[in-house]
Formats: C-alpha cells, sequence, structure tokens
C-alpha cells in the first residue's frame, strides 16, 4: 500500500484568457506558463512536495504532509503575483490515480475549468496526521540507457526528441493502466512516476514493455519515504546505482 | 518552399551536472530548467522567434532574422545569470527537420554534449539577409476539439493528459515522418509545429492520422511570414476561425 | 524588550566576480541581483521570515522561527540555480542592531566579503526555542503623507524620488543610532522598520526628527509578533488605521 | 550636449492595489516589484536601454534608439504576465532631468497615478532618428572606495549600508540639483548616473562634494555613447582603470 496524497492544480479559466480580447502572443504564455510552474515547484518544493507541469495549465503535485493552510497561501502568493488564479484539489487514495480520481471529481463538482464564475477553488483534504506512515510515497525515477550515447550526440535533436516521447507516452500509458500509477516527463531523458507499492518484477515488466512497444531502453531507481522530496531523492541514488553496476532496477527503500 | 532558420540550445554537459557530487534536488531543477526556458522564449521572443522547450535540455528555437550576434549575447546573457552555459547551433533548409538536422551535425561535430571541455559553442549561419522572403516560415497551431467539455471537465486529470499526449506523440511522429516538419506540445492541449510548406490536404490527412491511430480529433490554424513570431500569431488567428465556423482546417497566409 | 534573530545574506565574492574576466553586462547584474532577491524573498517568506534586498549583495533577513537546516537549503537551492553562492550568518540579540552586528562578526571572522576561498558558509544559531515569544518582533511600517497628491501628481519623478530618498536616508540613521532599529525602504514610499522595543513616543519623536531635518512627513503602523511575518501584517492593518483616522502613529499589537 | 531619452515608467494604480481588498503579504509584493523590474532590465536592455528600480512603482529608464512599438510590447507583455499595468511616458531633452520633467509632466496630464480608469497610457516620442548622434548618453559609474576593505570586512552590515546610502542621498541631490542629472543606486556600492555633458572638474566637483557632507569618497568611471549600454559600458572600463591607476576620475569615450 501507498498513501499518496495528490493535489491537482488547475488555472482558472485559462483557456478562454489566452484568447481574450484576441490572442495573446505565444512567448508570454510560454513565459507565463513554465515561471508559473518554477514558482509552484518552489513553493510545494519547499515543504517537501513534487509538482509536475503534465499540461501546464493542469499541474499535478504530490503533497504528503502538506496540510490546507500551506495550499491556501500557494493559491494567494499566485494571485498575488499573477493575471490568473489557481483552484487546488487535495485528495488521498491507495493508489496515486484513485488520488487523483477524486482530486479530479472534487474539481469538476465545483465547476467547469472555463467557467468565468469558477475561482480558487480549494477542496479536499488531506492524509490524516496519524495514518501517514514511512512508506506513504514511492517515487520511481526513470532514464533511458545511453541516450548520450546512443541518440543525442549520434542521430538529428528531433529524431531523439521522438525517441524519448514515444518512450514517455508509451510507459505513462502503461503504469497507469496495470498499476494506477501516475509518470511524468520530467526533462532530459527523466521520467518521474509516483507509484503505488510496485515490486521490482513489476518494474522489470514495464522497462520490457516499453522496449518491446517502442524500441526504448530504460532503467529505474525506486525510493520510497513519508513524503515525495525524500522518496524521490532515494530514487535518484537508486537510480545512480543503476549507472554504476548495470542493473536496470534497485530499490532505496528504508 | 520554406526556408526555416532552426537554432539547436543545448546545456552544456547538463546530465552529469544534475548529479555531481551528488544528485541535486530534483525541485531545483525543475525551476531552473522552466526559468531558462521562460528566458530564452523572452530573449528570442523579442527578437520573433519562438522557443520550444521540447526536452529541456536541448530546446529548439525558429529564429528567422536573428543574426549570430544576438544569439551570442544570448549566450553571455544566460552565463551572466545561470549556474550552466548553453551551446547554440544554427542552420537553414527546405524543411524545418533538414535544418534541424544540420544544426544537430554541426554541434555533434564540436563534441560530446556530455564532453567537460566543450563549452558555449557557436556555429552555423542565419539565412543570408538577400534570401530571405515574405513565406520563410509555416506555423501550424493545433488544439483538441472540446477538450474541455470531452475530457478536463469529465474524466480524472491523468486520463485527460494521456489522450492529449498520445496525440502528441502521434502527432509529431507522423509529421516529422511524412513531412519533414516539427512538432511541439506547448501546453493544454495545444501543439504548435513548424512546417515544410504543407497544403490544406497534408492538414486535413494529418488530422485523419492522428484520429485514426490514437483516436484524439484535432483541428489547425495555420500562418506564415518572414519570421516565426507573427507566422504563429496568424496561425493563432486562423485557428480561432476554426473555433467558430467548425472548420478543422484554416490558413491565414498573406 | 525584543529578541529579533537575523540573518546576514553576503554573495560570495560578488564584486570581484562582476568584472571578472571583464565587466558583464548592467543588466545582467540587475536581473541576476533582483531574482535573486525575489527568490530569497519567497524563500524566506514561506517560512515567516522577512527580507529586505538594502545593498543587493549584502541583505539582511529578519528570521525568527528559522532554524539552521532551512537556512542550508536555501543555500544549497540558490547554489544550484545561479553562478554565485551565499553566505549566511546568523545571529540574535536584545536589539535588532545588536543582532546584525553580531552576525556581521561572526561572517567577518569567517574571511574577507571577496576571499576566493570563503564560500557558504554557514554560522551562528537561532533563537533557543524555549526563550521565543509572542513579542519577539517589532516591525514598524512608515509610509510619506500624501506621496501621491503631493508629489507623484505634481512635481518630477525623480524630483519625488530625492524626497522620499531624503526621508529615508535620514529615518534609517535616526533609527540605528537613537534606537539600535534597522530600517528599510521597500518602494514606492514605503520604509520598513525592525525595531527594539519602541513606543509611541519615539515613534512620534522620529516623525518629528525626519520632518524637522528633511520636511518630509510620515506616519506609521506598529505590529508586532512571534515572528517577521504577522508582525508586519499587523503593522499594515495598523498603518491603515492611520490612513482612515489621520493619526500619524497606531499601534496593533496583541 | 546630451541628448538623453528618458521613459517614465508607473505600475498603474499600485499604492490601492497594494491593500485592497486588505494588505496583501509583504514577501508577494516584494518579489512581484523585483521580478517585474527583472523583466523590465532584460526587455529594455536587449534594446539597449538602461532601467533603474528608483522606487519599483516608478521606475526610469534609458531608452535611446527604442522607438514607441518597442515600448507598446514591452507594455503588451507586463500586462500579459503580470497582476498590474503599466503606463509609460518618453521624452526626451538636453539633459536627463529635463527629459524626465517633461515624462512625468505628459503622465500627470493623463490622470493620476492612483485613477482606477487610468491605464496603460502610453505617450510622447522617441528622439528623432536624424537627430541621434554618437554623443547622446553621458553615463558615470561611481563606486566607494574600498568599500570591503573600509566597511564590508570591518563594520557592521548595517552600518556600512548607512554610509552607502548617506553617499547616495548626497550624490543624487547634488547632481539633480548642480547638473540636472539622474543619479541612481544600483546595488553594492556602485552608482549609476545620467548626465549632461559633464566634464572632468565636475565630476571631480561632485566627489569632493559628497566627501566634505557625508565623508564617503567616491571615484567615477564616465562613457558616452549613441545609447545606453555602450556607455555605461565604457564607464564600467573607464571605472577598472580608476582601480588599477589610482585616479578618482577616467573618462572613457569616443
Amino acid at each position: 500500500m501507498t498513501n499518496t496524497q495528490v493535489t491537482l492544480i488547475q488555472i482558472d479559466n485559462y483557456g478562454p484568457w489566452t484568447v481574450t480580447p484576441e490572442p495573446r502572443r505565444e512567448v508570454d504564455l510560454q513565459t507565463l506558463q513554465s515561471r508559473l510552474y518554477a514558482d509552484l515547484s518552489q513553493l510545494f518544493g519547499n515543504r517537501d512536495g513534487y509538482v509536475f507541469f503534465s499540461r501546464f495549465d493542469n499541474m499535478i503535485a504530490v503533497t504528503n504532509g502538506i496540510g490546507m493552510d500551506a495550499h491556501a497561501l500557494v493559491q494567494e502568493s499566485v494571485a498575488n503575483r499573477y493575471p490568473v488564479t489557481l483552484s487546488l484539489s487535495v485528495a488521498t487514495g491507495g493508489t496515486p490515480a484513485a488520488a487523483l480520481d477524486t482530486a479530479s471529481t472534487q474539481l469538476q463538482d465545483a465547476g467547469s475549468a472555463q467557467a468565468k464564475d469558477r475561482r480558487e477553488i480549494l477542496r479536499g483534504e488531506p492524509v490524516a496526521e496519524d495514518r501517514r506512515t514511512a512508506e506513504d510515497v514511492q517515487v520511481a525515477h526513470f532514464d533511458v540507457n545511453d541516450a548520450t550515447e546512443k541518440y543525442t550526440d549520434r542521430i538529428g535533436a528531433f529524431d531523439t526528441f521522438i525517441h524519448i516521447e514515444q518512450g514517455y507516452a508509451e510507459l505513462m500509458r502503461y503504469l497507469r493502466e496495470a498499476h494506477d500509477s501516475l509518470a511524468f516527463f520530467v526533462g532530459g531523458d527523466n521520467i518521474i512516476a509516483v507509484c503505488s507499492s510496485l515490486d521490482e518484477t513489476a518494474y522489470h515488466d514495464a522497462i520490457a514493455h516499453v522496449r518491446e512497444v517502442v524500441d526504448v531502453d530504460l532503467k529505474v531507481g525506486v525510493g520510497r519515504a513519508r513524503t515525495a522530496q525524500p522518496a524521490g531523492m532515494a530514487a535518484k541514488h537508486a537510480l545512480e546505482v543503476c549507472r554504476h553496476d548495470g542493473r536496470d532496477v534497485v530499490f532505496d527503500e528504508p
């Protein structure tokens, strides 16, 4: 079992805003989105959470240990500094996907993502303090084997990108369908997944599946902790072990 | 014919840096990457270019009208403000993919992306001034039909993301293979492609292909200009026309 | 008595860096400095602290409630994202000036601000937990009476700025000399001071002094709390009361 | 003669916004202000201009070579990314102070800085192209002699700051009154002044005046060019010459 707390972060009425009164300059939208993500990354990251940019207008955070007051403060801080506002929906579940489904439903119940009058919703509740354990969050950090040697330094930059993107698209779908887990591309050749309690075999199977379907070779380090940040750092250390001893799957669990 | 000028932007020796002396905190890496992208978006965007984050450690820009001096200044500005440096490789070609292949080769010839002593490379050359025309850049702005109504407001946030991601992964591969064109996810349900000179049929075929393979319905606005920014803005206006009259493909070319 | 905890934040070897190998572009230095300050403002602000930019290469923070681990994390986060590093020196004292003097000495003892090999110093200690009280920090928020009506909307922008600057220069000197308190210009016509335990008469005297010497009329709201953020917010509310009832000095203390 | 083009940048209705519906958190205001300044520094700086933060809600830029279209684009870019908007007023004059006075009047004529309905004013005109010369902008870069050795490494951080601040307050007033020139503190122990055409004697007198009144020793490098950026860079190089040969005033003019 894991006990992942997930926060769905949605920019209120963003689509319409981007084209009102007429389409806004793309460079400004890109700047706005990526800086908002950077800020959220710090705001949640300084409280031991992880945020993934996913679609940028809908971001997904792992927020074990972060209460509703801190969520409200993040919401207020963004409203004070951006031309847009955020709605936040918090939920927990036995699997990350179940938690996010609950969070999604809560937010949908509050109104459409493109409703003018649905602003700064803050719903849901964090994991109860007395139910929290040192194993609540499992993070898996994947990368592509020899990405620089095989791709970046050898084939065109876009073809490299296609390989990595196909690997990601397949892995995200597989982990969601097979294991109710959520995988996110985080740059370079790296994918970070927030998983339900998967064992070594499950990771070997996932890697084999991706190799078979899209011919991309992955390896993975896995960590586990009370919150996202130490779980993710453990996963990084485990991935370093993969790099040094050639294994495909390494666990660094307490 | 198009005459796209492309710049490959690569963070020097980034992979090793992220784990030296030991893995750096993911939240800081995410902040660094997304802010660097935001800055580049402004630096090139203020000179009528477009930058796409693609892998974040390797970004791709459309830079018609931007000379080597301006590239050098971008490089210097980043070195003055970040703990990492950038290499830039500039190339042009009859298709965007051809241009990027040249840019990739130029950079690979200068050394590995993970070589310690390969820093701040600046190679290539911009489109000759007397060969520039008002039709050099074709930009296509796609989005997913009724994404909010069909997905965001109805199914889980991750399942929505999977749909959009599968649509993107398929479109990027198709446009690259069929038309030497480069498509980038830019957030929300939006994909921006820098294309070789495609006609309406080609866009209808692309949309049909994506619908068939992954069951995602796209529409597209297409613009064309001397540089990326006005071509992209024309594409956005064309996409607004799609939204209002229900067509799948609209051109807003001069 | 107050029990202010102060952190002196110093960019390591910054002066030499700005001119090595030759002078760096001023626009980049300005961007670097102001963004670094913005980040520190968030990093400490999210932990109920206040940071003042003062000289930008030497910043001063009020950090009651923020331990050495959090300081170390701030230091690490900056090193991960900037081309420069920070030294931090933490101290407490019966007056803010006394605390800062201790912090200054601790850092000077570690080496020169422009020594190449003095990097990322982290010294001092926070207020002991069992000695913390609800009255540890007194914040005074000053502004200039009718600044917009009398200056901004009527005389030249620089002459307005001169008035405000002379008011600030006089107030900072007076509060330091008369009361061991630290005043910082924070933009607009606002000055925030971290004070030793001053009473209403002391504030009236300070306002009278500034009026006499440089003919600038100030008013002030004063707040007090366990940490900087709620003390500062109380001060803002008190200043709003000044604005509404015309008083020059209003306390909003628990 | 100089021919300085100055832009007054004013955040629209900022004071009221900061306290509506109630006082906003100071850390967010500080972050907003300093990031806005950083962005403007890049936006104008990439077009060879200089921006000074001065009061943050009223900033002053030297914008020779930057036309009204570029000003409009800066205005639009900020509106797209911030919760506040900017008014811009452009003017030129034989002295920097005269130019800024014109810019101030133009903006005051458009309405109060705190009028709700006065938003995104864009007024004035740039230097006519055919009147521009290679000597239009004179920039003087001052710093404090031996600031690190005499102050930073020896006395308390706030007392150092007081010295520098008193030096700045005196210099700004003197240069304004004696020479219609505009001086700005830019961090560390640095002051940058945009001057009318001053000769060596004038700078020696300014330095002597500041030494006499507040006992702060300055030196200065002076540059001159068609726009702010190369004039400022020449001034920096001249200041480096001061540092090496011990002179108080060095010119690096074409």
